[in-house]
């Protein structure tokens, strides 16, 4: 692709892939691969935002479950029975990992423990006896990772861990933030329309750069678990938590009746 | 911004404001006025995909609603006792454009008539009289604006007309689809677990497109309503309908009880 159209643009954000990242194992320093595999594209720089699939994270932290080990309550045969497509195990683990939860005819919609409403409360499967759960703690891990990148790269970055997620009007999924460093989730402005109110939006941007991520790491197998977004303008927010994003209405309240 | 390091990077999708658009009204021509803007820009390209706040859509084909003119009814009454933050005629406004819906303390979570979960409906306050529904059929206005440009272009493009969303567990909103031309709404793909399993992937990218191009859109009062998308890889799918992303078990059905 030529880009000699972009010096006639003033503003724009872009998205890459950090293409071949390796298989992660439990231990593997995400920071430092990503790193690596950028000094073979353009090198870190200044305000990237990485933005890490929950996936990799969870491997690197070794966030497996031995669905082998679970003995389903009664409560996850009950789901069994009406979902069918998992087993109970692994519809135990998803019950582990939920404050509260409701479940229709496709799937278990949970509030996760960390307060983030996600399908089957982010549990993913590995294989028939494997399941994985989200980083034990994602704004942490997001940090840590930030950290690293800043250590090894001498730049200042801001980290997203995404998991894919829909919504339960739409066929598919979206994406989301769960963990983040560096960047507050939500931007806030103010307006003032034709009466003369003023208005205040807030926006959940870190959404909105997980989603413009998955449209690059796409399906499982392509191998893309990181994309780099850079041009954003932000001001970095080393206080934020992904959980600020919360409801404030919310926090600490079990918003759905286990059932 | 420098773009040197773009000639190393071998996959990316770059996302800018189609800038200094005017306000619109009645009877405008958005296709024309976006490829008018990108004159000043690179010229409209080819697989450009522009997403489009339905805000200005709504404005050019006249979706106004006088709320003086507007009889409220009880239930409107009703949830304007429970919510307070707009008018009982809003309310009315809202419920005249939903299939369903339910209430919270916070909002009417609406099942739109063509639909689609939105926040009140899409409905929006322009001031205290005045009130703006989303187009009347989205997917056929971005099929109008997509043939504007490609007419006065030479090129080909596709149109994602897109409204501001939230989630109900997260402070803030996002955006989502909610009108397209030549692009498929939702990207299939499929691919073998560690078991040997086939799993097959939905990807709802009308939504990411939407959420990216929202990161620039930004605020309120900031004018910028068009966004272009370029480098995103798809093949043109000129018979999509926004509503295919529908979930096809819910298709027709009333998705809330009216409380």
């Amino acid at each position: 692709m030529t880009m000699d159209y972009l010096k006639v643009i003033p503003e724009y954000t872009i998205a890459f892939p950090v293409a071949n990242m390796p298989q992660i194992n439990l231990g593997d320093k995400i920071g430092s691969l990503v790193v690596d595999r950028m000094s073979q594209l353009s090198g870190v720089m200044d305000k990237d935002i990485y933005v890490i699939a929950s996936k990799i994270v969870s491997k690197a932290e070794g966030r497996y479950v031995d669905l082998t080990t679970i003995k389903p309550s009664q409560e996850a045969h009950r789901i069994y029975g009406i979902i069918k497509k998992k087993s109970p195990a692994l519809f135990q683990v998803i019950l582990n990992e939920s404050l509260s939860y409701k479940v229709n005819k496709f799937s278990v919609l949970s509030q996760h423990r960390l307060g983030y409403v996600l399908t089957s409360a982010g549990v993913d499967s590995i294989d028939d006896t494997t399941a994985i759960v989200l980083p034990q703690d994602p704004d942490q891990s997001a940090q840590h990772i930030a950290s690293e990148v800043e250590k090894e790269s001498g730049k200042k970055v801001a980290v997203i861990i995404s998991d894919s997620e829909g919504r339960t009007d739409r066929r598919g999924a979206n994406a989301v933030a769960v963990g983040i460093a560096g960047i507050n989730p939500v931007r806030i402005s103010s307006s003032v329309d034709l009466s003369g109110s003023v208005k205040v939006n807030e926006e959940t941007i870190c959404d909105m750069l997980a989603g413009q991520a998955a449209l690059l790491m796409g399906q499982r197998g392509r191998n893309i678990p990181v994309v780099c977004i850079r041009g954003y303008q932000f001001d970095f927010d080393y206080k934020a938590r992904a959980t600020d994003m919360i409801h404030k209405d919310l926090l600490g309240i079990k918003m759905f009746n286990n059932g």
